[in-house]
């Protein structure tokens, strides 16, 4: 797997021909803060699937240092017990300096593991912010996973990653306040539905005032999940069966509302456009390397405002407009 | 300043008539884990920088809810008494649903508080991952945050951060463990040194292998920068003269050693390619659509496997190239 997260151009062609073998494994994403434990909970995970008979595929996102161009951390530790067992697949991936690039590195990752006949990806982020929402989106099913006691300041990460869960798994709840962080977890979720009324009734307000905006009636809403929340203790292995249990539910509930291919058509989109963002981008990187100078010749001009960054851009790609 | 996150013509094209008054502002980024207390000590930075006859624009960039399009927490409570100084500016950034957006938006709006005269514009943000990183390259001094006893797995998000601080502020450094926390900054520092030796050595070992790749010699390796670690009790405003120093030294530094400019290099060469990207991106989606269907169209195929997204990606980007 070398190289693709380079996202040259040898890379595409590989990941081109893969493309028709992707689209059968179930992407599992397990995301929370650091100290969650969501690396002894992925352990766990790798080996109740492997119980199953399943081959499991792990891409442990790691926060990185330029200076190494990797991840410092390298395959987790403990998930080494899994690393001689041909049926699980492990990678890290880091954060890359490109934008957008350590979501496509992870698609492309997850894509390369679904050819190779992973039946279940495991996609394990820390942390919060644009990449986890897009890395979730990637994902099936999302287990955001908590622990007892962190305190009123985490509920601000858990106001970024409610949305993305669709399990609830809150670990190490053998200590004090498990039970008071599922208490508060549903009321963060019956929150979720109070903002959604307020939001319609604060729509339907509007229309009163503006008059209507003469919508189609909306469509009927799907039946909507609603993301249990389990009690786990990864480093007993106690509660690991009910969670993987869940996971299999949501699954199944997914492939009954159809919402499964909707996620499916939503990533698909994703890549697609991320593909031809990148395309676009090389050509028109080097009509300005022709034209205009080098980007670094141009970012100078810019810096010192002898240049419209905004005219230039318009500029370039009007030039690769005229075919069209 | 409404709709400039919404990347929309218009904007655009306010933020192109700004540009030439653009370029003036000291961009200072806060950054550290949730329940540092940076919303705290971003307070006594406006405070101490309007003592000085500053003006001060404040970006609070806030993890999101898709459901209400906004910030959840909305502006900081705590920046509360600033909000009816005329001399600070206060605008909370939400996370969005598009790749790249959080930080474009971010950069937007810095532009637009450097146009309308800020002289310093204090950046925040939570969490660690690539829009931190993204974010953190827009600011000329980026303080990370952090305060004592956050337990090992805390290094994690540490290790991603750490090379994009140019002052640590150890807060609430009343509290134990004070000393072990600067102490143990100090230490990753000085990792971070003889990481980068071993990559050296790593380097010159490839190269008694397999032959010099005959390159140039490096150019010099600029004075470095040691960021400086600095205790702090924002919540009783201690140690602020000392930071806001800090801060101010960093500058002349940046200054006296070209070093500002390369930043701010960088700062224009990934807001133009930003532009560049959204612009073609714009065209390609309407080429597409107008000869192969709509995007959700699209999407449905590849979903589907009945189209190759990379062939065709390549199809649309070959369709704008005839021109060039």
């Amino acid at each position: 797997m070398r190289n693709i997260d380079d996202g040259d151009a040898a890379a595409t062609a590989e990941l081109q021909a893969l493309f028709p073998r992707t689209g059968k494994a179930w992407v599992v994403g397990i995301t929370g803060s650091p100290g969650a434990g969501k690396s002894t909970l992925t352990n766990r995970l790798i080996a109740g699937y492997r119980k199953e008979g399943k081959k499991v595929g792990v891409i442990a996102v790691d926060p990185t240092s330029p200076f190494t161009g990797g991840a410092i951390l390298g395959d987790r530790i403990r998930m080494q017990e899994h690393a001689t067992d041909p049926g699980v697949f492990i990678r890290s991936l880091a954060t890359r300096g490109n934008l957008g690039g350590l979501s496509r590195a992870t698609g492309d990752c997850i894509r390369v593991m679904d050819a190779m006949g992973q039946d279940v990806i495991i996609v394990e982020t820390v942390g919060v912010g644009q990449d986890e929402i897009d890395i979730a989106q990637m994902a099936h099913t999302t287990i955001v996973v908590v622990v007892p006691g962190m305190g009123d300041d985490i509920q601000a990460i858990k106001a970024g990653i409610l949305e993305v869960a669709d399990l609830f798994a809150v670990n190490k709840a053998d200590l004090d306040g498990a039970d008071r962080t599922v208490r508060e977890l549903r009321q963060m979720l019956e929150l979720r539905h109070a903002v959604r009324a307020v939001a319609d009734h604060d729509a339907a307000h509007r229309m009163l005032n503006h008059g209507p905006p003469a919508p189609a009636a909306p469509p009927a809403q799907p039946e909507e999940w609603e993301p249990p929340i389990l009690k786990v203790v990864a480093a007993r292995d106690q509660g690991i069966p009910e969670l993987l249990g869940a996971v299999e539910q949501h699954h199944l509930w997914l492939d009954a509302t159809g919402q499964r291919l909707k996620k499916e058509e939503a990533r698909a989109g994703m890549q697609f456009v991320s593909l031809l963002r990148e395309r676009l981008l090389r050509n028109a990187l080097e009509t300005l390397a022709r034209e205009q100078g080098r980007l670094d010749e141009v970012s100078r001009r810019i810096a010192q405002r002898a240049e419209d960054p905004y005219a230039l851009a318009e500029e370039i790609a009007a030039r690769l407009d005229h075919a069209s």
